[in-house]
């Protein structure tokens, strides 16, 4: 291209990109904001996320940033005026808020009609059993004799939950003895008590449905907590039987369906040795999916994305044998970039997502991605990068 | 996560993410900076890009966009003020602001030393020359004379191509006789001349150099070129003789080490009888490495990134059996994003990348990739996305 060649390029690109190219607006600027806007790139839609600072996850990188409060109606009409769809990367949006944007004429995906579900866990439960899907035994609490009487039943320990608001470990608590239920209950919150499964493993199913009611569901996968937030996302879930993985495939499509979820549905399930108990709902790109960035044809934020446009679902088939993914949790240290080097040296395979915030100890700032043939190869190298990046040595400590 | 939370995340989200994370600055606002700003999202580093327009590709979707000219020495000097490496997404600028931006103290990757190669096609074919490296036979041209007389010796149809500011095709002419020669030299720029090879087809292979020296080449690629832009990207290139492929990687990696490549070296070559022969140089992500975002273990875009960091090299092994990439050009009806429902429609697992670049007739506006165990499988599908796409039917015109 010379001089003249160059000007006449820029003097002629002066509109929009293209007639009808929709923009979706995601509420909230996580990492999973974050990644819904990198994919959001290769389909060559508008993108906007309502971000509450400007060193936000998202924020940080995405062009069609917009500052406000995700709690103020108007904030989130001045947000959606912009956009063709709105959507999100949290929970949090109020539900009336949700209800008098739709009353507003924008298409709000998912509806405040099913995010309460993901909103409301007693809710949740109390749908689940109206469609037939079997969860853990559960009571609403209103005081201490409400939970030793679930538990004079179900036995000790039980599960406290947050009615609403948790996430990630946060507002869920298991108690051992009543005095630690008065604890909790000290805390003032709407609780719920759940019976403590005796699960064999965690699995969870992401399953992906349009307003047109296409569903795709991706492969089930097995995730590892620990101290309530998830470490490791082996994917397929290793030695499930087919008939499981049918099961759990099917039951996350009827939820979606049953619920009218329009964009991804994430059910974390317990397998248990009596068959699969529905344990929590996410309806937006989650955790467990991080993996299919590169582990899947399509990314589950290509997918949301496709989804809440009602544009055809992706092929949500595995790209590799394998894929494992490790969380990067915050260390001491806030350099991790001066550790990435070092992984980076160690292992050129490994696929390492850095979300830019601010390390703190424990907060999720990242995730590591190993594809190949051999589970356990797999873990161990994600693990040790992983491990390397929160404490600069790959041993790990937790 | 409840209000509390929330409000106290955004208070002590305060500083930049992290100590130490350098930023890149990326010259250029083209498709290649909006697909390394999607690479640099991952890496948690600070992206950049010096746009001329807020609609160009890249601008629509970074953050970290700036406007300016890439002619200007202040605008360029006022850019990487504010970032720690200045890299390109073209060869476009000037050789002597490459020079003064390095004296003003900035890491310029590649450098001017290099970049003068990919800038000059003259100076480009001497220095391989001496560094022993088999190009077609050339001459410089004063006037018609010289091309009457180099095709004296090569015959005829010759090649004249532009010194400089040639891509896509624009700057290279064949031309069948005298009369047609006469008519390129009457645009009054730069050229040379070149024999015509009767190539067997064309191949590329992309490699990545770091500061510190280290090397990785990626599987060499065949290229389908129509009218002087490549249409169709074939990975691995099918049926290449091992030691072929083995003689194009150390031709890459040897020739970015003998001109001191920092970044991506893009090698386009002719496969003859009698051996390779190179063709033009980019130091840069090409054209020819997009399959690399799926079907390779690091894309282009990241492995530039990691290249001009002084990072690690990633593994540039491919990631499914065989990756197939289809441009989309232009055609008359400008609305890609109506179309677009059809492609996903009708192949769930292609993979289309739009630019968000107005739509012209032959323009590059987006690709397709599909990645598999079927190469010619493989070029349906993605050919039938790509038409689909420009002409609204799956069976092309041209």
């Amino acid at each position: 291209m010379n001089d003249h060649e160059a000007a006449s390029e820029l003097a002629t690109v002066t509109r929009p990109a293209g007639p009808r190219v929709p923009v979706v607006g995601m509420v909230g600027a996580g990492q999973l904001a974050r990644m819904t806007a990198q994919a959001a790139v290769g389909l060559g839609i508008g993108f906007r996320v309502l971000a509450g600072a400007p060193d936000e996850s998202a924020a940080q990188v995405c062009a069609g940033t917009e500052l406000g409060d995700y709690r103020s109606l108007d904030d989130l009409l001045a947000f959606g005026s912009a956009c063709d769809i709105v959507t999100f990367d949290h929970e949090h949006v109020p539900g009336p808020h949700l209800g008098a944007l739709e009353r507003a004429g924008l298409k709000v995906r998912p509806g405040p009609d099913a995010l309460r579900f993901a909103q409301d866990k007693s809710a949740m439960r109390e749908r689940l059993a109206g469609l037939g899907i079997a969860c853990p035994r559960y009571a609403l609490v209103g005081g201490l004799d409400d939970v030793t009487a679930f538990a004079a039943g179900s036995g000790w320990p039980v599960v406290l939950k947050a009615v609403s608001g948790g996430y990630d470990g946060k507002g869920v608590w298991v108690c051992q003895t009543p005095g630690e239920a008065a604890a909790v209950l000290a805390h003032g919150i709407d609780l719920m008590v759940e019976e403590h499964v005796a699960f064999e493993r965690e699995l969870a199913v992401l399953v992906a449905r349009s307003p047109a009611g296409q569903g795709a569901a991706y492969p089930v996968v097995q995730t590892v907590q620990r101290d309530g937030i998830c470490r490791e996302v082996l994917a397929p879930a290793p030695g499930l039987a087919a008939a499981t993985a049918v099961a759990a495939e099917r039951l996350g499509l009827a939820i979606a369906a049953g619920i009218g979820v329009t964009g991804l549905l994430a059910v974390e399930l317990f397998e248990t040795r009596s068959g699969l108990l529905v344990n929590e709902l996410a309806m937006r790109p989650h955790n467990s999916g991080h993996w299919t960035i590169e582990g899947a044809r399509t990314s589950q934020f290509e997918q949301h994305l496709r989804a809440v446009l009602d544009l055809p679902l992706g092929a949500p088939v595995l790209a590799a044998r394998h894929a494992v993914m490790v969380n990067i949790l915050g260390g001491d240290d806030p350099d991790l970039y001066s550790r990435l080097v070092h992984v980076m040296a160690a292992d050129p395979g490994v696929k390492v997502h850095l979300y830019g915030k601010q390390v703190r100890p424990g907060r999720k700032v990242g995730h590591v991605t190993a594809l190949g043939d051999d589970v356990d190869d797999l873990r161990d190298r994600a693990a040790r990068a992983a491990n390397y990046l929160r404490y600069g040595t790959e041993e790990g400590g937790g």
